[in-house]
């Protein structure tokens, strides 16, 4: 993390990598969430939605309290910045594991 | 811009590029910005603090009403990624051009 939740900006922004194959469990912030790929290649899926695949230099923005989640793919390790702003509004809430068929669909 | 500011995340993402030299004006955001150099050497320095020296992978963060200039050194272009929480609290107030001897000291 490059800073902590709490600060006058309300704002947080930390760099996350994850291993071939590894992913995040569904989850969703209460103040919505900014990711930008800064290297490999990135899964990203919303609840409901399809997932999508991210290059570096791709961003996406998800909305408060959408159930979503994301990872590397299964080739390569990747790096997101994560951005998490309006903080006041609360914590992340983690659900449950993505399971493979979802992984790689 | 990667996003624009009115959006449910309350944030704008941007990358912004700076020729050798170039600069702000001082200028101050309402809701904060943090800053986050992608490339090159950033020099940035908030009203009545010295000026820091920036290096690509370096952070920080500017409070809410801090009045201060940001921008690339003399020897080379610099990009960096501007986060902007809290678009919700106003927008950016630009005030008067740094000075040359500002700029170099």
């Amino acid at each position: 993390m490059f800073t902590q939740a709490n600060n006058p900006l309300n704002c947080s922004v930390g760099s996350v990598s994850f291993q071939p194959g590894a992913r995040t469990n569904w989850h969703k912030h209460a103040g919505g969430q900014i990711l930008l790929i800064t290297d490999g290649i990135a899964f990203y899926q919303e609840r409901g939605g399809v997932k999508k695949i991210l290059n570096k230099g791709e961003l996406v923005s998800c909305p408060p309290n959408v159930e979503h989640w994301h990872g590397a793919s299964t080739n390569g390790a990747m790096t997101h910045l994560a951005v998490g702003p309006n903080t006041d509004k609360g914590p992340v809430t983690w659900l449950e594991k993505v399971e493979e068929h979802v992984y790689l669909k």
